[in-house]
């Protein structure tokens, strides 16, 4: 156990979690947690900045995200889980950081210039949306994290925190920790339409939490080499999302590379191919379901594990609360 | 008393308090406690926003300005005097406020733009400075303020909050009242340049702490009618500060009346009016330095004073929360 290495992650609770999620982070989360001390967060109040008018989407969607951790296997034994509204010291820090971040500086975040044009806010930029790496900045400090999962994409994120923490150290005492990216090697996995990555809201993805008979549908509808029309045509192995899940579920990894080379020869049906990665994603997806159901018929339980860890959680931030707060000399009392 | 109206006021903690604050607002405060729940502010964490760099400029001032309620007659048994950054249910109001306003509105309200232009920020805006009227709006709510005496330059900041407030009643549930401006009738006080408003940072201010000395040399020095250059030339009373202020603060109206008609007419020394003004605001401060003075030998207790109303202001504002999170149905537990 690296004790003095502390990890900070989370997911925004917007939908339930997916094999896209199992592949980029929730995987890694499982291995690092013997390793790490790790805190994982709930991001309600940050899935609010562009959730404002559907609040309940967000609240109920806590109970699904917390249901596929623990259907993974994280272990709230070892690793924190907690909701971030349950801890308001984080808004506490982010009224203090924001001080010491231009607007402009805000603007110019390439993976938050990013969302807003996917979003298609225009003109209509919430400013808690703007401002929502300084509240991220916020709660990666909070735990004195050390280590921040990140894929590629939200690297600028992260150089914002660590802005922050520079210049808050310089300011007053430097008692916050610059954190460090561990950048995912996975890459984006791409959804079951072959064009874009996972994502719920593309309706290409497949949940933790789909019953045998959705996985079977979505598997045997999913896009491959959209040249190989007949069976003995010679079909296209890179980017075709059947085998690019076949290389990342399937144990059976020599039998996988026969299967491509058959497929780049000719001779083997779509329909064949299908029809194992099916069996693969049954099979993996089977004890993670069934361990999901199990937690899902005590929710009551399930919300109680999150407020333990939020009150877990609440203890440290307020610890680093109050050094900020007489870094800044602005502890009165 | 009139228990459903409820004021919320206050003041940046960035310097001792002087005529223009006494004239602008502190009377009214005085006033008003008699009649009105009233809380007052000490807004630290508003200070912040452009005094990131200096917070121990924030931190001694909280003394200065308890020092200058308590001296002028807020009377803590009946005024909630507090300091903002004691009840951290703003801070939580603030982050759920910032996803109901766009960058752009709060980019196009009026105070701030000029206060932006007034501070040179140029390029370099603080997000925490853009934000503050949101700030604002969750101190306002916190306590169910339907009365905010402003001058006429705040409004827009006022209207930022109504805008808040209904977005959010509309959204969620009915939870936030509407608050209304109590306009203040007196106009800015102008300093004694006689060009600008009064203000520590201009160097055209009487503080309610200055000694007799100071305000004897500040007064004898102090800015008249630059046509009246001999006794017996006519003089103008329309924007002679000295003329400003005995209307103001002189007891015997009639008195002065007679003085301006003669300081028309020509004949009268400036050096007389400003001795007899000296005379008047010397008799005027006495009671409120001596008061100061006697506070001022005990901070513990004036701490404790602010510790009390700031226990006090958060049972409040933690009522609200509760509604609030209530009403966006983000209370888990």
């Amino acid at each position: 156990m690296n004790d003095n290495k502390i990890i900070l992650t989370g997911d925004r609770p917007t939908g339930q979690l997916h094999l896209g999620h199992y592949v980029g982070s929730l995987e890694n989360r499982v291995k690092l947690q013997n390793d790490y001390k790790q805190f994982v967060m709930i991001a309600d109040t940050q899935a609010l900045t562009d959730n404002a008018d559907n609040p309940l989407k967000v609240r109920k969607n806590i109970l699904e995200v917390v249901l596929d951790y623990l259907a993974v296997g994280i272990d709230p034994k070892i690793s924190t889980i907690f909701i971030q509204s349950l801890v308001p010291e984080l808004a506490e820090l982010n009224m203090y950081y924001l001080n010491l971040v231009t607007v402009n500086r805000l603007k110019r975040n390439p993976t938050v210039k990013n969302e807003i044009e996917q979003k298609a806010f225009k003109e209509s930029i919430p400013a808690g949306f703007l401002t929502y790496p300084v509240s991220q900045a916020a709660d990666i400090t909070a735990f004195k994290a050390n280590l921040v999962p990140v894929g590629e994409d939200q690297l600028p994120l992260l150089e914002q925190t660590v802005e922050i923490v520079r210049r808050f150290n310089r300011i007053y005492e430097p008692v916050l920790v610059e954190p460090q990216a561990l950048v995912s090697k996975a890459a984006r996995l791409v959804g079951t339409d072959g064009q874009n990555k996972m994502s719920k809201s593309l309706g290409n993805a497949i949940s933790l939490a789909d019953s045998s008979e959705v996985i079977q549908e979505k598997v045997m509808g999913m896009f491959t080499d959209p040249n190989h029309l007949r069976v003995e045509d010679p079909g296209q192995v890179e980017g075709n999302p059947v085998f690019i899940y076949l290389d990342l579920f399937d144990p059976e990894q020599e039998e996988v590379e026969q299967l491509k080379a058959h497929y780049r020869r000719g001779g083997l049906g779509d329909v064949k191919v299908k029809r194992r990665l099916n069996l693969v994603l049954q099979d993996f997806l089977k004890p993670i379901r069934e361990r999901r159901e199990e937690y899902s018929k005590d929710p009551k339980e399930v919300m109680n594990i999150l407020r333990k860890g939020s009150e877990k959680a609440r203890a440290i931030a307020a610890n680093t609360l109050a050094e900020v707060k007489e870094a800044m000399k602005i502890n009165y009392f």
